[in-house]
């Protein structure tokens, strides 16, 4: 297991990152490709010490996630060098949406508008710039889907390698997402959690040398770009924070690292410090994270997943105790929804908005709907949904629901008595 | 059959629009809801009375087609109403396929950022504010499947009806894309001209009353979307016009607003007037505008589509006669490949840039290849190629070549034998 290292790597340069620093303990390490506190084996995040970030000075960046550099463990130049460039999606004012779940205010922040349609290129770009830091020549990851093809794209455009792993019963798209590019993709006789075991013993043996696995010992830096999802929906609202935000929980980090984003924008003077309410969503088939805030627990029992909503089921979420904690410091909750109520989300929301969302999509708009009816969630609050995936890649949710209402020949007659008159 | 009316509809606004003009005979006919010249049957098109427009002015607009809505059929309030806002995709700098190729320096125009992931969502966005315009109620098109998925969504965020019309065997993604957003989805036994020809039909049928068929009576708004590629091209290079450019051909419109486009910029001094060789591509299985230009025949010879390039299957293709004009007045040609080149193709774009293209990307990308290998297109000179759609909709075309490398268990040992080693 690559824990912290006391090695410091020739030459490294994060921009404003200025140290490894153990979530738990807090105890510091230099810039390395490890993930877990050699003293109390705590996820290491990464600490900064950043200069004077202006609105101005992002606002004049690139349409891409490199406009906050500055907030990001980065060069300076890292919009120069090949790269998929993904982030500044859409933040879709969702009137139609807000209409039908009687809120006054609805946005969905689209992340199916990322190069390879899920969020998950923002996390790979940074990783990619740890591992070309590192001298890494291979990147890998365990994924269940979205980030495998988010992988072996970027490392396709930046000339590196690319081997990554998921369970072999995904969805077909994904399966071809994640081989077109070139790269190596291997299919793992199991769950997502036994991919994600497999890989830690891949790092630990020769076979995994000079890869950088972007989820596992490059995690601290790969998680920081769900920052920008932070970012942008805060400078998108017109530099505000929203009220409520509903965010999809898989490992959790996700939801983790846009609260720390929130709060950065706050210290760094660039927003208002405002409340923020924090909900996180999961499928009912897997809602370890769900259960234990629903019970009152500080621990994560994890579970086997049973979910359509493949993107997001990792069993044994490592940030759900962190996911806890910030839904209860916020005031927020965790809930969950069924499969059947995924595939109505995603319905309606292709209903009302035009934007055809993955079953995690259906995740996150589900857990919406369901809140608005518990009364959990204000009407009257302005709130954010996330939609972090593409309905292309997993068509079979609704496939049986979206079918052409007929096949006829081409008269206006077979028109008339098929379609229009029924 | 809806051709040029003399009757002004009431208080329409279509912004710098003046008029629609024949580009057959010239005649000149009040905006309306019409696309063919009552004197000689020719296309409508768009004529405008452009006021200043400044580089400064669009740097300024949104990060979507509305940044170019002075040049175009549309209010200025346009980006305040709800619609898609299309546009503004990456222009990426293809430097390890111009390197494949032996190009010095090569861009991909990557239209699968749209909303629905196409081209298509330019042009429909225009076309939308034309159907409000004229008070429809539906919004309609016929469509090889990117067409009718950009035409629902946009219905459906703008609070449209829709009634889209598909030949029925079109691959699955598009066809589940093109219901999911609610609107009607009707599958025609036939090619997309008998759809095409249906749709004519349909317009003159009190059944098609207050319908906007997006490409067919809003064609003359349709088609000047497709203009944006131009401009966006253009406006990312900074402000100057590529040397050479290889554009789709199905219908042909695209290319020859594309042209439009570039020349508008040059008469509003918006860009140097430099010259621009344009190249069109189409697949070896419904070739009709190659068969043109490589036999010198001014007249396109309809043909029965039979390719997997499903999007450009238009065997009877309205603007070809206009694409031979544009190839040959600016030095450049019209090239087809095959199915396997075509496959070929897109897997030669994603293993070197990271992206996924439709078919029709892979249509671009090797009739690209064969035209540097025959020595068209000058190898030194700055060249953009267009990739106007989504591999993950057409996924059939790389499936066979897209499989894990292995499925195997989680171990280390299992790992060895079946890959590593391997």
């Amino acid at each position: 297991m690559a824990l912290a290292t006391t090695e410091t790597p020739a030459a490294v340069d994060f921009g404003p990152a200025s140290a490894l620093s153990c979530r738990e303990c807090g105890t510091r390490y230099d810039l390395g490709p490890s993930f877990a506190c050699l003293e109390c084996f705590g996820p290491l995040e990464i600490a900064y010490e950043f200069g004077r970030v202006t609105r101005e000075q992002i606002a004049a960046g690139p349409t891409s996630v490199w406009r906050y550099r500055d907030l990001l463990p980065v060069p300076a130049d890292v919009a120069a060098k090949p790269n998929l460039a993904p982030g500044w999606t859409k933040l879709v004012k969702a009137d139609n949406l807000a209409r039908e779940l009687g809120l006054r205010s609805l946005h969905i922040k689209d992340d199916s508008g990322n190069p390879t349609h899920s969020f998950k290129d923002r996390v790979v770009a940074i990783a990619l710039e740890a591992a070309r830091n590192f001298g890494f020549h291979t990147l890998s990851c365990s994924s269940t889907g979205n980030l495998a093809g988010a992988v072996t794209a970027a490392a396709a455009r930046a000339g590196l390698s690319a081997c990554v792993f998921i369970p072999a019963d995904l969805e077909e798209a994904k399966i071809v997402m994640a081989s077109v590019y070139g790269g190596k993709l291997v299919g793992i006789e199991g769950t997502y959690d036994d991919v994600n075991r497999f890989c830690s013993e891949l790092i630990g043996d020769p076979l995994g040398d000079k890869w950088g696995f972007v989820n596992v010992n490059l995690r601290p830096y790969y998680a920081e770009g769900s920052k920008t999802l932070a970012y942008e929906i805060a400078e998108q609202l017109g530099w505000r924070l929203p009220e409520q935000i509903v965010i999809p929980v898989a490992s959790g980090s996700q939801l983790t690292k846009i609260d720390k984003g929130f709060r950065e924008l706050v210290k760094l003077g660039l927003v208002e410090d405002t409340p923020v309410k924090i909900f996180g969503a999961q499928a009912a088939g897997c809602s370890p994270v769900s259960t234990a805030f629903k019970a009152g627990h500080d621990v994560v029992q994890p579970v086997k997943p049973n979910t359509i909503a493949k993107s997001l089921a990792i069993g044994n979420p490592a940030d759900g105790p962190y996911v806890l904690d910030i839904a209860r410091r916020t005031g927020g909750a965790i809930e969950d929804v069924d499969d059947t109520e995924v595939v109505d989300a995603i319905r309606l929301l292709a209903r009302t908005e035009g934007i055809f969302g993955e079953t995690a999509g259906g995740v996150t708009v589900g857990v919406l709907r369901k809140l608005v009816a518990q009364g959990a969630l204000d009407p009257d609050a302005e709130t954010v949904v996330l939609n972090t995936g593409d309905g292309l890649k997993t068509l079979d949710a609704v496939a049986a629901h979206a079918r052409p209402a007929a096949v006829i020949r081409p008269s206006l007659e077979a028109f008339r008595t098929a379609v229009a008159d029924a």
